[in-house]
């Protein structure tokens, strides 16, 4: 099949890719558009040393199992299914995992991929191919509010305006949420109905932090210099929730966050169903994010649009490779 | 009055200290017995530019006030009461806050101190001086607890054998939990009377970290370069809190904490009811970790010596000097 492949930091597309294999309790499914995830760049750089099909993001066909004919979206991780957290339900957290496009299963850039059957969901009707390629990173949005409690949040902030920052903004709005959204853009709160309040260079290298101000901020920026403004920046037994694991090691005091007695949460990846939810009944309408479209046959150029400085989302639609079959 | 006076690094013995002012909603107290913690030897050393009487650690007398006459321990931070923090009955960060022998107020190693009487509560007959001054740093080992979710702990972790691993590690035996302690002093667990299990050098430089070993670490070292390991060490969605402040700035890489979705939360001074509670009724007795008794006269002494690796807990009684009065 055909498909875009990353090996020694060159994305190429390729023909001759085998089709995934399809383990039992597993679905195959062509994928019908994909979106690019900062994560893809990551890898195409060398994160994880990955090689193979990248891509984790995307809406497809389920060509077989429960849901055969059906689209179809996919949360990412597969567990091994028998481990004690795999019983418990998580296997996000599986240390056999396999990730999707990231770790030892191939991605969604590619004709087809497979999955856990368990990890599928049907799209609603209502829910468009293009708002669905975002239920992934919406349900990594949506994580952010896992295990918080809401009640004490009088003011929130999401700390960087790119493709993340924006949707997390958007899930603490829709949560009821004051929202502060701090970045360099500030023309992208119009990409929203829901706006948030827009701070330019708040946070920037040489800025004057804020000095306890919220008592929830997220962190989507992955630029490791900004979380001793952060930790300035929140109120006492405030949350600080980390959404990138991009961000390399830096030097750090964490005496502000025992002092304040803060916490500080790592947020990954999240549950699809509250994301497809409020994509389908329109509380979040991530359309306005996307920035191209690229048919499979020019990935590579996705990729490196993708990775331009000040670009949202970047999709990549299989379509055009159907009439191959 | 007598008492300890710290400058430029020097302690000294000084006659000729002012009484504490005791202003509106203040009570007065004569220090019975204080204890030496490791933030009197940071303060000493620099820490907080601290120029005064140090000292937080205490059981006295109250000579005015509502418990006048009465045995009386006291938390230590009292804030302004009129910012939002204080009227929301948190004073311990209200920002204009005075701390006891750290901020801002004269402290616990001089004839008497004041604290706002709101502060102070009464020491059961039960509990002799030599427990009711552990009220403070058993308080602080307490904190730990604090909107934790035991029910998914299997196994805790308590990083440190100092004084305050040890009763951190003590308060997670009382609750239940399955406690490792890691330290260089296995000796130490015999202390008391429900042991943890011990590990020995399991987090020193040059060891192999545990994997995914535990649910909740408690990180009492100070040592910066602890928490790599520690972020090695904790289960997925597990909880590590952060003890002390002396830790300085340190090369971190927290990709860890976001790919196990883990937490860091900071813990700093506890209430004092459910320490006095535990004194009172014998769950915890920490007497065993009296290591020295120093009267105020040779206090510069007993700093030094708790400042002796391997040295627990060192107490000042003032005691000597009543019959000057």
């Amino acid at each position: 099949m055909r498909g875009l492949h990353l090996a020694d930091g060159v994305c190429s597309l390729r023909d001759d890719l085998d089709a995934p294999i399809t383990n039992p309790g597993e679905t195959r499914v062509r994928v019908r558009l994909a979106g690019v995830c900062a994560t893809d760049l990551a890898l195409q750089a060398g994160y994880m040393e990955f090689r193979g099909v990248p891509g984790h993001e995307f809406v497809g066909t389920a060509l077989d199992g429960p849901l055969a004919g059906r689209r179809v979206v996919g949360e990412i991780n597969a567990g091994c299914g028998e481990c004690e957290l795999c019983r418990a339900g998580d296997p996000r957290h599986c240390a056999r995992r396999s990730v999707l496009g990231i770790l030892g299963r191939p991605g969604a850039f590619a004709e087809e991929l497979s999955l856990p059957s368990a990890n599928l969901l049907p799209v609603p009707d209502a829910v468009s191919d293009d708002l669905a390629v975002f239920t992934e990173p919406l349900a990594a949005a949506f994580q952010v509010l896992d295990g918080l409690d809401l009640s004490g949040v009088r003011q929130a902030l999401v700390v960087g305006d790119g493709r993340l920052g924006l949707l997390c903004a958007q899930v603490l709005l829709d949560a009821g949420l004051n929202v502060d959204l701090a970045g360099r853009h500030p023309e992208r709160i119009e990409l929203f109905e829901r706006r948030p309040s827009f701070l330019r260079g708040a946070f920037e290298h040489d800025a004057t932090p804020p000095h306890e101000r919220w008592d929830l901020i997220v962190e989507a920026t992955g630029r490791p210099e900004v979380l001793p403004v952060v930790l300035e920046a929140i109120r006492p037994r405030g949350t600080i929730i980390l959404k990138t694991t991009a961000a390399t090691a830096a030097t750090l005091d964490l005496a502000p966050l025992v002092i304040k007695e803060a916490r500080l949460v790592g947020s990954r990846c999240g549950r699809f169903a509250p994301a497809i939810a409020a994509l389908a009944d329109g509380r979040i309408r991530p359309e306005a994010l996307i920035d191209a479209r690229y048919p499979l046959e020019r990935g590579p150029d996705a990729l490196a649009h993708a990775a331009r400085p000040g670009v949202l989302k970047v999709l990549i639609e299989m379509t055009s490779s159907e009439t191959d079959r």
